[in-house]
């Protein structure tokens, strides 16, 4: 069978992609933005995925089309499609992970639980649902926000006046998506894979800590999921899969409420650091599950390796120079740590390695996950 | 620092060094035989070992020399050691895996456990050695032997003439390595790395099943070893890796003899197929450690990441095709069973790619594996 997987962005997501698919015999290609990137092993080609002919050229090359980022236009996503080229997960899904208006209109269309929200394409409409919340709100611009961006805690209508205007200046549908602020114990993460003709495999739920918006640790499985909280995490994630056509890895971002309920907070159709723990911690890893996902294959595994995985995030700053200088203390003093180095210049506050440590006692696990991680920040 | 390691050959052991490579940052560059091979994504030249302005040029563009195989000649590597290069295992070492007399002769020096041997020059000699061991024994070229060639079971002086007279005409020093016929109970392999800095690893020794002189099994930890046996072979290779100046994985074949000694049988200065487990049967691969050893980095910790692990070989044959073409069988029927796929074509006899299954119970782990392997062997 045919096996070129073609991915498109070479950051870290599609560098992780290369040992699952050295292992499995799969011709992995990346077409990446510049040279010299993440996953500049396998770029096949250099070029911008918002150029038409650029990503055309890539698709003919290879079997599947699949991400490492969801930024690719929706023009050139069906124009893909209309070419009878494969796309996994297809334009239809991700228009629901580029818009997050759209995602809640979907997912409220579902049933799917989800914070309050309304769409708001002004000031006054902003004061009525700060009126009706307490007075405070979360407001996101529908598209382009990441790690924290595009995001904005609000106590007075006018706060997003600034957004309101950006928007009605580049002609894109003016509206902002404004949230109730919800009131939560901790931060979930539920991944599944699912494959075009159905097939999915979850795993278990996971914890997710987050510093100034970004990642920073996760813990698999999450402390006291097991049974009813597992369970429902694991449903909401299938029906988000099946009800938007995901095909590939889909990670749902939840808030475990102080009121003991589950809401989606985002998605993210391609793997994601929450799963990166799955490297060493699952029998199968999220990559290799993209991998086999978006080839149609059937799923792998998805059970525990070890009772707990801890994934601490490598931010780069204030160190200078690169990962490896710190190699001969951080391994020396860590010989159980599976540190990952992504290859990119260690500039402050940008995603640049994890550390991933297995065990049976989660405070040893923490422990050692964090004092790893933390010789490459000092 | 400089992480950037030159491979020697382009084969599945520089193709699984990729993984590790990557997970790492460590950028690996191989010097391919052809175009295509097993490690083709890392290829940074194509060219002959063999010839020394090839090995010279691909060495300047690396921080150290590493190998996929031990054939590269002493001329080439003592001139690569005099420009100043990092070889790593050194010429020195691979000496002893270049040449089975030369290796019979040191560990001999070195008061270490050999079958009886002998250096023979003609059938006469060999005549003398078979009266003194039962009238058999095995005849072994000093050089270029591997899975099974270049051995022979003699039981006549006159069995290895044709032997003696292609030494002859080569006019390479004609002799021939004669050792006993070793009653064995089973065999095993000691795998150990060694940094240049004298650190040392080692990981539980394994019981190799060879089929035609090939290796087709491998059971880790080896059954029934732990205590003695496991110590004696532990120390018999971390003896031979100090006593030969090994830098880098060592994997050091063993005969349990029916009388309980444990002999050795051959040296493999690389990563080896009785180590492949490791991938993830191991907290560190043999291959990721073999990129920390010939960097001089702090090793990683060796405990087996599942009570049991078994590796059973893909050899290419009777099958058409590539693996690829089972997968839909292979991994919807073994959803646990990790498969590796070099991406070699199946030729009859051809080590294509291992399937590796961990668990608790040793018969239902074997009985995985050999189900998985079956699959691509149909």
């Amino acid at each position: 069978m045919n096996t070129t997987v073609g991915v498109i962005g070479g950051g870290q997501l599609a560098r992780m992609m290369i040992p699952a698919a050295v292992n499995l015999g799969i011709d992995i290609r990346v077409l990446a933005e510049n040279e010299g990137m993440s996953a500049a092993l396998a770029a096949f080609a250099v070029g911008d995925y918002r150029d038409r002919e650029v990503v055309l050229a890539f698709a003919e090359t290879v079997d599947v089309v699949t991400f490492d980022h969801e930024h690719v236009p929706q023009e050139i996503l069906r124009l893909l499609v209309a070419r009878g080229v494969a796309v996994h997960p297809g334009p239809d899904a991700l228009l629901y992970a580029q818009d997050k208006l759209l995602m809640r209109e979907r997912l409220t269309e579902l049933g799917l639980p989800v914070p309050d929200w309304a769409r708001v394409e002004n000031s006054a409409e902003l004061g009525v649902f700060l009126a009706g919340h307490g007075g405070r709100a979360v407001v996101k611009t529908a598209r382009g926000g990441y790690d924290g961006k595009g995001v904005r805690l609000v106590s007075h209508e006018h706060d997003a006046d600034d957004w309101f205007t950006a928007l009605a200046e580049d002609g894109n549908d003016g509206a902002l998506l404004v949230e109730e602020l919800v009131e939560f114990r901790r931060e979930l993460a539920q991944q599944v894979a699912r494959r075009p003709s159905g097939e999915v495999a979850v795993w278990p739920v996971v914890e997710t800590v987050q510093k100034d918006g970004v990642c920073a640790e996760v813990i698999a499985p999450a402390p006291l999921s097991e049974g009813r909280l597992a369970e429902l995490a694991a449903e909401i994630a299938v029906r988000v899969a099946d009800g938007i056509g995901v095909t590939g890895m889909l990670a749902v971002e939840l808030f475990e409420t102080t009121d003991g309920r589950l809401l989606i907070n985002e998605l993210a159709m391609r793997p994601h650091n929450s799963g990166h723990w799955s490297i060493e911690g699952s029998t199968t890893s999220q990559f290799e599950q993209h991998l086999r996902a978006v080839l149609d294959l059937p799923l792998g595994a998805t059970t525990n390796r070890d009772p707990w995985s801890v994934m601490v995030n490598i931010i780069g700053g204030p160190m200078e120079g690169s990962l490896a200088d710190r190699y001969p203390v951080a391994l020396a003093e860590h010989p159980s740590a599976k540190v990952h180095n992504y290859g990119k210049a260690p500039r402050p506050g940008r995603k640049v390695g994890h550390v991933t440590v297995g065990g049976s006692d989660l405070d040893e696990v923490v422990y050692e996950a964090r004092a790893t991680a933390a010789v490459f920040q000092d």
